[in-house]
């Protein structure tokens, strides 16, 4: 039977139905407030900061612009690494900028979560680019994480 | 228009298609080999493991049996909390049970996930129920974290 206008088999397509309801939700839709350090933080108060906010992740900034990434992993190898931690800036064990995976409030979530895939981070920085003498400089207006796509997948789960 | 039987309308019932596919996937099918040290191991051998295996969550056993559980924020706090990392067990800064949210092979991923999120964990540990003199006890035999979620999200978007 050839289906109506309108109307299609469920076996077939289903898988296209969920593909393209991920791919035609944004970034903006789901990312989560940044939590953001300057580079001259001690690592003592980077580790303070991850506790109260509760993060995986802080985005390091330097005049207001994105410098680099510190990860909980970061930080506890940094406290057994022998170094002193009230003294070492944050900006001395980060991950620095251009090495760090961006996403852009239009990507889509699948584009955002394949990079978190295939890059092996737990959250990747949300940023709007800013030209300024012919140089980018980047804006961190949010966070995308795991976490905010487990949350996702519960919605889509919903009751 | 009425649909014929053996095809529907997908405006209406595009949740629906996601919601079922998402519910009919069990955990046993996307779970991940679990880490898993004794109580005795040291603190920082604990955070050695975590690095070498790459791991956020680490099950802790006594006498092969679930025991506990030591998240990299569990790590890191000892670390800063002015303990001898290289002589207080795992044991003593684990979670320890019954405080620990478990998963069954046979639960359905979304079940999981919602416990992941309610419970603000990273991971859980997929255990096996043995009984024993009228007890219980949980045979840890897989770990189901965010990371996997996410893969079954990029597989999901699939090309």
């Amino acid at each position: 039977a050839r289906p109506k206008v309108g109307y299609f088999y469920a076996g077939i397509d289903e898988n296209n139905i969920i593909s393209k309801k991920l791919k035609s939700k944004k970034v903006s839709e789901i990312m989560s407030i940044p939590v953001l350090l300057t580079e001259e933080t001690t690592v003592y108060n980077a580790i303070v900061t991850m506790f109260l906010e509760d993060v995986g992740s802080i985005y390091i900034t330097n005049n207001g612009y994105l410098s680099g990434v510190v990860s909980r992993k970061d930080l506890l190898k940094s406290t057994i690494g022998g170094i002193d931690i009230n003294k070492i800036p944050v900006g001395m064990i980060m991950t620095r900028m251009p090495n760090i995976v961006l996403a852009n409030p239009n990507d889509s979530i699948s584009e955002a979560v394949k990079k978190i895939i295939d890059h092996e981070v737990d959250s990747i920085p949300v940023v709007e680019i800013e030209l300024k003498n012919e140089k980018e400089y980047y804006k961190v207006i949010g966070r995308i994480s795991k976490t905010n796509i487990a949350r996702l997948f519960v919605e889509l789960c919903g009751e």
